[in-house]
């Protein structure tokens, strides 16, 4: 343990919460292997929040983190937890973490992770940092989150794929992305991928419009057409339009797919694997210099520490410029 | 042109039918090239027999093929034509063939496609090869179909990332693959990915047999278990399984993933462009060697050539003993 | 052409020069659709700056820049020109583009293009934009260039296979990467995929330093080690150093890869897709709306104007900080 | 233990030998769950045959190989061991296999494992039974060989990647490839990458030949043109022929690639997992059938035990034809 603004910090409980995403193991090995040459112990806890209650601690050491760096899901498991959501619970598991000696907690996870952080932080006075890791890219204070790189890359190699096939018999596919609150994925995949439309809950895409990006395209005789849509677009999704296009559209050949679940796994991306060992390596820093209920993020390329409150319920949002490429590319 | 068996043949047509497969590009190239080399022209045929019966013809030379070896689709497109299930529908092709003075053809496809160009060979005396190109390989006579392989890989690749996140949650995954009548794509993706057990319409599984399977994992505390369901497989596909699971297995966490049309693209595997490049200059060989109503195939490394009624008529069949083998590699 | 700033634009030159970059081909599809969007008209010129003087010319319409985006490569190609060198040929070059009634310029390469470019637009006072692409990541004023990202993760799943045998074998393999002055692709690669140690030429790494951090590996019982080299490094390319090594460390048994041009080919990475995409929307904006000389880069999400002398004498840099990161994480 | 045609058998030792390849982690693993569904035990045994001379055995358990299927190298390592080449050394290792009740011995390698294997069984009536694992694919008597199909699929990949450099510059690459004896690496990925000539040892190239070829392909204004070598090809290797090249034709721009360790590593293939969970359980069948001095090949889809000495000795071979192909492919 080497003296530092916190010289109180000597173990420290990291878990994995929430939707697992690509990366989340780059970054326990970075937070354990920081800890580790800067003095601290690491206690991994697994389960989430679950294994503050149940006690599953296992201590984790330099060589338990090797040649995870390349894999996607995580080592610590990730679950939901009810308890976690009651006082009693979040005051079991700080029971938990003072029995085993753990005095303060890294937390990776989405927004549903840090608000439950906040929450334990605050009731417990208990240091606690986060590490945004969700393939959405829904928080605020940081340019991107673990996982979304390597989640775009997924969307974007199976929309290439389907465009082979789209082409080939030329028919117009409807393809949803995950993304329940967040349009990131699908407009961002739509802009690689070369999608005729992309329709994302943040700004919705009339009927009247996607008909006329559609008719725009099959009159200048294209050989296929592929919409994104995201998850949480509130229209009622993929199928719901596959439905009406059908229906005014009876020479399209409509075709539609969910992604599903391939989205959240593969070995990362070079770029989430960079992020996660800096956002690693950096909350680390941020403990032993006293910071707490805050987030890690990467903004312009530096490291800033985010409030709790200010990452989760602002929002990033999505400008109709962007929506804008979409159609101008695809013209 | 080259004085060889048949010294009639000048002119070869060439189209892609049926549902596209990786490699079909390549066997276009290998047709091209190889009847070039020996003196023959080639005439492209657009979106399979409805460009013989719209007189969709373009002359194909070795320039036109570059670059392609390496896409999916088919540079040709694909489509389907009621109108050449018919004999008048057939006589136009066929005419529309002779005032173009292409005097043989060479048809890349399934068994739907093989069907047709039987009936057409035989009806107008045709020189018709036809070149294996589905990713079921549910064809008999070849070791493989073009486009098998990499679907494979697609499957197996999805399957590894769907494994990431599932082990990180404990969860059950129901995967649907393609494969109306035959179950190679999820029984040999099965054993390539590890799976648990697979469900194909050959050899049905029965529910308590299922049972005992993920029991089994369960009991032994594995970490996630991936079941592959055949398209085709006959007790309703991956919804209606993970239903009747959930509802007996309360403590599972069940998902589905339909894969889809991703299976069907991508750029084609090693093994699917060497196969194509073979198969194609196969094909040239056998028309110079007046061969008629025969699909190219290879078997036990070498080049065959197998009617078309036995192609698709006979069964390449699973065995027992395959399915064993899943079963045995999970325990 | 609509009525814009600059109302004097209708025909816009566009070429790609220097080293190929994967994401090339996307900014030509987006100069030319956001071009046709506004009512421009675009030209494609060949073969770098050397088709300015041969006046390689031919318009690019929407339906040209089709299915290109997931290419590598440039459509346009890319050559040296030592003519373009002289100021005789850049007023020949000058003198077919007013011939060609072609009356700005889009560029998209490396500095040695930007340098050109300056030189071309001061002599003659052409309007012209620069769009950064190149693999090296070597401009200032832009967080990212074309090409980088999908270098990156080409470097990463290189080093992912290399690491399998070499942990297999127990070996240190030293893998050169590319980078003459810029040591952004074996840092970042570095991290990425977890090495020992990167040798760069910004920041040189004495052999007292790398032995220290070898034997710390070795001490620990690593399976195996890799250290990242850029091209550039100053102590004589990774076969020295292996050499050197060699002889230190009897009992490592070191191997030596050059990844070579593979890093330059690809389909390019959702990110480098979506950065074309954006910049070459921006470059046809910067142009109607009066701006010369300059690159378009994107700064913390957005788009920004640098000055060509800014984006090729400045220096991004590199900082200690992310080579004591390499150390701390391999420790 | 059931009983079964040798019903002495119980304990089975497993190692890698020789050079790793992709799918060896598949074949421990389809080993150990096969023995074990059998009733038997299984031993793996470290570094190959050095960890029989130093007693490094530890009992593999079915949970001991979960998810290793989709992992590159090897679990159990492999080194050299010039110990086990002598008579001593092959008694001291039987001596400590007796000590360790184990009773037989499945070795997983290439042409080196079985030369020690076959003397080892012979020297000590020792059951031993060989996989076949090897990128080279050159044993006798097995289609295929373990890694080979994953060792292609990523030449394949990474000429792609050079072709997309090659073409944007009009480049001339020689691209040098593994098989020390064997040219099935270089000429099937010729074939499968579309490559103007292939250098095998196997069949020599003449350099008149060579230029032909090229001059051929020059003189259609391909874009790019790749050459393949096979690292045992018998001229000196891709620079060598790289320079007699660059005198001959001074306009052709020309570059060399050594791909080297890259080809070892990776994700197995879908082919090689199935090739390797099929031998593997092949292995334990035969030796429950008293198999011995064999290696288990699969022939035409089906199992086959091929003796040691056969498989080593004989030539699978390559035919003019096949390189002939290369020639017609890219005419």
């Amino acid at each position: 343990m080497v003296e530092l603004g916190n010289t109180t910090i000597k173990r420290i409980g990291l878990l994995t919460s929430g939707g697992d995403a690509p990366g989340m193991n780059g970054a326990i090995r970075a937070v354990t292997r920081s800890a580790n040459y800067h003095g601290l112990e690491v206690v991994g806890i697994s389960h989430g929040y679950r294994g503050m209650i149940n006690k599953a601690f296992k201590t984790l050491e330099s060589k338990d983190v090797s040649n995870i760096l390349q894999q996607g899901g995580t080592i610590l498991k990730s679950a939901r937890c009810m308890e976690f959501k009651t006082i009693e619970g979040r005051k079991k598991a700080y029971d938990n973490l003072i029995e085993a000696k753990i005095d303060a907690l890294v937390v990776i996870g989405g927004d549903g992770t840090f608000t439950g952080a906040g929450l334990f932080a605050k009731e417990h006075n208990f240091p606690v940092v986060g590490i945004p890791g969700t393939i959405d890219n829904d928080l605020y204070g940081t340019d991107f989150t673990i996982g979304y790189d390597t989640a775009l890359n997924t969307i974007v190699d199976c929309v290439d794929k389907i465009k082979d096939t789209a082409t080939a018999h030329e028919r117009l596919f409807f393809i949803e992305v995950m993304g329940r609150d967040a349009g990131f994925l699908a407009l961002n995949g739509g802009i690689a991928a070369g999608s005729e439309a992309v329709l994302i809950p943040e700004i919705p895409t009339s009927y009247a419009d996607l008909k006329s990006y559609l008719a725009n395209g099959y009159r200048k005789s294209k050989n296929s057409s592929i919409v994104l849509v995201a998850e949480g677009e509130k229209e009622g999704g993929a199928f719901n339009w596959a439905k009406r296009v059908e229906k005014d559209f009876p020479d399209y050949d409509v075709r539609v797919t969910i992604l599903g679940h391939i989205q959240r796994g593969g070995t990362p991306s070079a770029s989430d694997r960079i992020l996660a060992s800096r956002l690693g390596a950096g909350a680390i820093e941020a403990l032993m210099d006293d910071q707490k209920s805050i987030m890690i993020g990467i903004e312009n390329g530096e490291i800033v520490h985010v409030p709790f409150t200010k990452a989760i319920k602002n929002q990033k949002g999505v400008k109709q410029q962007q929506l804008d490429l979409v159609k101008i590319l695809s013209n």
